[in-house]
């Protein structure tokens, strides 16, 4: 047979699932198995999703057009503008997930051999579409000691070269739980203006920002408005991951031309999950902001227990729902692979994402977890606590 | 700025939706138009498709497996064994539509400078496929005075390169209507077999074949099973185009773990649109066999309709709800805007897409209509009159 994508076979197969197998293993031996490993929130989905959905009866479930029902567009500029940024229907294209808002984005800028900056540690499925779309990622890297902020303008100028196309953002972070402060953006908005790159910011977490900390966005960055691409998501916010409604939006009339012709080769997106979107947006600042409080109640919990932890080494996580730790261990694989096969307290165990996979760079991130605090706080502790008692073991080996 | 996708800003934007501007402009001034321009049908979905979606009460609205929920794989591997076709679970991805289902499989295939041989014409969207895929389509063209049936083997064995990879297929044929016989699939399986080359067939239409033919499909050629891969979807069968959900099927293993990396990629498909596909696929044979009824019946009337018009070519179509004709003029996309434009009979006119965008050979289908005949015996009946009645005064200009 011939052979078939050479980039593909090569591409490794996602990092937050790739301890599946062995926790299947395990729950069929009877083992309570409690997941940090994916970014699945427990949350409920506001009923005015469910309200949507019962209320759609058409008798045919037709296409809609292609940027989006014009309820679902109303409803995006509306949240956009309560959150003071401005945008127009126009410049919103509904998408299935970010995961396809930030596939467009890349189809339409990368050329063969263009280069995309991106801070890393990074959200790992973002290698998938970096793959499918040519896109070369150069990673900036960031640092646990450093609350993983930006360090500084040289650590960015330093990796652009005539290849470089733009510069991918994730804030707040994922894996990261960091917040960009204004003054990080300013300066990415900088570098972007003087050596014309492109900024793509996935801003899925927006609103998740602890301790009164003030959101913040490229969308209040008005001088980048014509290079901005924003990637944003109802998954998150909204707790409706499945629901697979994103948007993507940008001020750049070329960039929305090329957005247009890849909405209208996929058609449109679901119609049914489109009104249940609308229902979501509905809810206003509602269930923003008890998901952040609630995140924030979590966050606390993981931080404060991992900080009893000898050896256990990660800073207070600013926002979104994940933090970074490192063990003493020397393969955080290896270490959550015994977790899953050999280790149990009262039949009770728990998994979390091996971190290499959130880096570019070989080597790095070998001793590091990221959690996904997506969990009941009585759970997240009792997780913590098993984290903590199975490192106790593990290291006494 | 820099300069953004070369591949997309070359891309020519769907020719099924370049009328689309012009019958906005005519509904603006209260001219009624039929449109016979997309393949979006007018039927109804079963009812338990709204029955599943309003069962589905989850207060989490959550990721499901990247592969597909373990009911809808259930279904659609029972939908396959009535079928004849054997495959199972593990042989089955869920996608968000056919199009993602393509666009995986040519993702999985393709290298840089790779072939793809397809009959012409083709459904237009496939070139955004081709395009993001970087498959280059090679066009085996087939022509009206032949049903738009193969022409012979040395019509596809001659475009055959060292570069081919694969042969795409659309059987029932968008936008020709045609069903290949069995003795064709055989000369295709023959030529994969022989070169080497992937079978990729869209049966998306499968049950839609008229006058007591047989369902062809190369799910029922057992010796190319290895280089198979079928895509398949709920949108036409059910009348669901809107909920997305569609469906790629291989045995072969190494395509199959290509596929799961970008399934895994993009997280999942619709949770609720899923469960939807469920109640689709339980309704066995009766919703499909009504639906071909249907079509078949304004088959007829359409076809009747245009054996009528003076000047006007066509064969009559097999399967599928799509027919290709041929115009008495020299432009068919002038006559249709003039249609849209200038033309009213009792305050109606009437939409067709033009045929050109459907051919990948320059100069071909300049004169050809594609007629998608979605809409009620009677509406159809005034359609094709309006088509007659504004062709007999476009042509006396």
């Amino acid at each position: 047979m011939k052979q078939l994508s050479e980039r593909m076979s090569n591409m490794e197969a996602s990092s937050v699932r790739i301890l599946t197998k062995y926790a299947v293993d395990a729950e069929a031996k009877g083992k309570k198995i409690y997941k940090l490993n994916i970014g699945q929130p427990d949350l409920h989905v506001p009923e005015e999703y469910y309200r949507n959905i019962h209320a759609f009866q058409e008798p045919t479930v037709e296409y809609m057009p292609s940027q989006g029902i014009p309820e679902l567009l109303k409803e995006v500029e509306d949240y956009y503008k309560n959150t003071g940024i401005d945008v127009n229907k126009e410049n919103i294209y509904i998408t299935t997930g970010g995961t396809e808002a930030l596939m467009f984005t890349l189809f339409s800028l990368i050329n063969p051999g263009d280069e995309v900056i991106v801070l890393e540690p990074y959200y790992s499925n973002y290698n998938t579409i970096f793959t499918i779309t040519g896109a070369k990622p150069v990673a900036v890297t960031t640092y646990a000691e450093n609350g993983f902020h930006i360090r500084d303008r040289a650590s960015i100028e330093q990796k652009i070269t005539e290849n470089t196309k733009a510069i991918l953002v994730t804030n707040p972070g994922n894996p990261t739980g960091t917040v960009l402060r204004e003054d990080e953006l300013r300066l990415i908005a900088d570098i972007a203006i003087e050596n014309d790159l492109y900024i793509i910011c996935d801003e899925v977490y927006r609103e998740m920002v602890f301790d009164n900390r003030k959101v913040t966005s490229f969308g209040f960055v008005e001088d980048v408005h014509d290079r901005l691409i924003l990637i944003d998501s109802v998954s998150k916010r909204y707790n409706a991951c499945g629901a697979r409604i994103g948007v993507v939006i940008s001020k750049n009339k070329e960039i929305l031309q090329l957005i247009s012709k890849l909405c209208q080769g996929r058609l449109s997106v679901s119609t049914i999950e489109q009104h249940g979107a609308v229902g979501l947006y509905s809810t206003g600042m509602r269930v923003i902001n008890q998901i952040r409080d609630e995140f924030e109640k979590r966050r606390n919990v993981v931080y404060d227990g991992l900080q009893n932890i000898p050896g256990v080494i990660c800073t207070k996580p600013e926002g979104a729902f994940y933090l970074i730790c490192k063990l003493p261990v020397q393969s955080a694989s290896n270490f959550l692979i015994w977790m899953l096969e050999e280790f149990e307290d009262n039949g009770e165990t728990v998994m979390a994402a091996p971190a290499d996979g959130f880096y570019a760079t070989e080597a790095l991130g070998k001793n590091e977890i990221r959690i996904a605090y997506v969990l009941e706080p009585d759970k997240l502790k009792r997780a913590i606590e098993l984290l903590g008692k199975g490192l106790q073991i593990y290291s006494n080996k």
